[in-house]
């Protein structure tokens, strides 16, 4: 299978005939213009470090789109406009390329079937290493930026937490897979809120973000020199997770692995009303206060981190 | 080295402090509104591939960045706004990663040092995998396209050709490095048409791109169903290559590799006189005709491809 195949034959479906993919025919695409201001994410996933060798490649390109609709989606935006960069192991067939592209097209599909106007596929004899790069048109006058966040906001999330880390366990062997199907179908094809979550955000959040990295780590980017008051007992899991989250040490786990594709806003309280009411799952889990870092209570008791042997990362690639 | 190391002291100098880059603190960058269209074009290269492990980290830099700026200098239009995606290897370090960015900065002075808004870095524990997206702003009404070529246009190129196939035989010990030192700077540091040739390209050419995939597959894929005439003896060359292209099937080597970082256009006859005076080294190498494909002449006569056992690839990875 050689490039010129991959790109005619196989990716080309994917710009929906849109004419500014210039029929994938050119070294370049010319950029839409768009009514309200843009914003531009990409999120790379490596073999290896984001996913495994073993994970179905349809799966693979449901996650690439899913990882940067995420990013999209948080900020109060809607996804218009993709570019993919391919690195694909020489060994990689024809079938498995298409295999890929339909996970691509049907995670599209799901958030407004946005085109996919140009790239760059490469062979490599290493790790398959995909790229999107997603433009979005925002809902409002600008974006919602995670730098928004406001002295006495409340602190929301979106969805549940912590199901990727367990799914991630049982395909390393480390859980049983029978007890968490759920989680090992996160971990495969995650969920990303709808575009009414991007319009509820717009609407009513003066700080978001995807929590790609964590959600106490990314909280922590969040609030920056403010300070934060989360409780413990008002994150949000699936059942299954709840199974896992047993104690205050796996809850830690689950809440500073990452992969949610849940996003993390902030929002005045006189919008609790609405944000509550969206038909949206949401939940309110905290408090923006002036200073001091992130403070977490359980049972009204705020948790001493050294005390129980507790961290988390601040782990960070996007930018 | 974190990422955020990486991120914060080492990539973030490369926004040049644009506001839209947004300090590299959020996940996506806002995209700067221009007055004309814009177009975006994205190239991965790839250890192994596109680079050798042994390349300096300062020239993979630079060759990231004039691979992708030369897709936009060939489209008469100008380099305005990067993203950066690396995939680099656990093994690298802060040091490697700084002299990355230094011939990231290094290329990208020397086009107008637009800003880099975004991006993200991830590790592997294979090979390293950079692109970069590179959107520019037309200097015409629009992009001059690969489709353009009209019947009876001239065919010109700029620079020279071939510098680079004898610069990577020089580093796999195929040809003798101090018999083309030339070449083998080339290779690692590609010059790029400067600005003033977009400017050319946006006033004279019908058709236009940058000769990545060798000079004759490229020159194939610019005139789909039209003809063209070519004459060999008119191809530019350095002295070195010219020492080099000394029969047939050597010269088809050169004319067939890539990596040139030239401009294949098109142009109407009136405008030959206003392009030779330009100042910039453009040759006329040949026209095109209404059909029949690519056909090559030397010394007047029509070369028989498979009598002289010749042939040309047709990759492509960009689109």
């Amino acid at each position: 299978m050689d490039e010129f195949a991959i790109i005619a034959e196989i990716l080309k479906p994917l710009s929906g005939g849109d004419e500014n993919a210039l029929g994938f025919k050119d070294d370049i695409a010319i950029l839409p213009k768009f009514t309200k201001p843009t914003i531009y994410t990409t999120d790379t996933i490596v073999e290896g470090t984001h996913f495994l060798k073993s994970d179905a490649p349809e799966d693979v390109g449901y996650k690439l789109i899913m990882a940067n609709v995420s990013d999209i989606i948080a900020k109060g935006a809607e996804p218009r406009a993709g570019f993919l960069n391919l690195c694909l192991p020489h060994s990689m067939d024809a079938n498995a390329v298409k295999a890929l592209a339909n996970g691509i097209a049907e995670a599209k599909a799901l958030h407004g079937d946005f085109p996919i106007l140009g790239g760059d596929t490469t062979v490599t004899n290493g790790n398959m290493v995909l790229s999107l790069s997603l433009i979005g048109e925002t809902i409002g006058e600008k974006p919602i930026l995670r730098s928004g966040a406001q002295i006495g906001d409340d602190i929301y999330v979106t969805g549940v937490i912590g199901d990727a880390k367990i799914g991630l366990d049982c395909l390393f062997g480390k859980l049983d897979p029978d007890n968490y199907p759920k989680c090992i179908e996160h971990y495969k094809r995650p969920k990303v809120q709808p575009l009414s979550a991007a319009k509820l955000i717009a609407k009513y959040a003066n700080a978001a973000m995807d929590i790609s990295d964590g959600l106490l780590g990314d909280l922590q980017k969040m609030i920056m020199a403010l300070g934060a008051e989360l409780d413990l007992e008002k994150i949000p899991y699936s059942k299954e997770a709840d199974q896992y989250a047993i104690c205050l040490k796996s809850m830690f786990e689950l809440i500073s692995f990452g992969d949610d594709y849940q996003i993390l806003f902030t929002s005045a309280p006189i919008n609790e009303d609405a944000i509550m009411q969206s038909g949206l799952q949401i939940t309110k889990i905290g408090k923006i206060i002036q200073s001091g870092g992130l403070k977490l209570f359980s049972n009204g008791k705020e948790i001493d981190f050294e005390r129980n042997n507790l961290s988390f990362s601040h782990k960070i690639g996007d930018f």
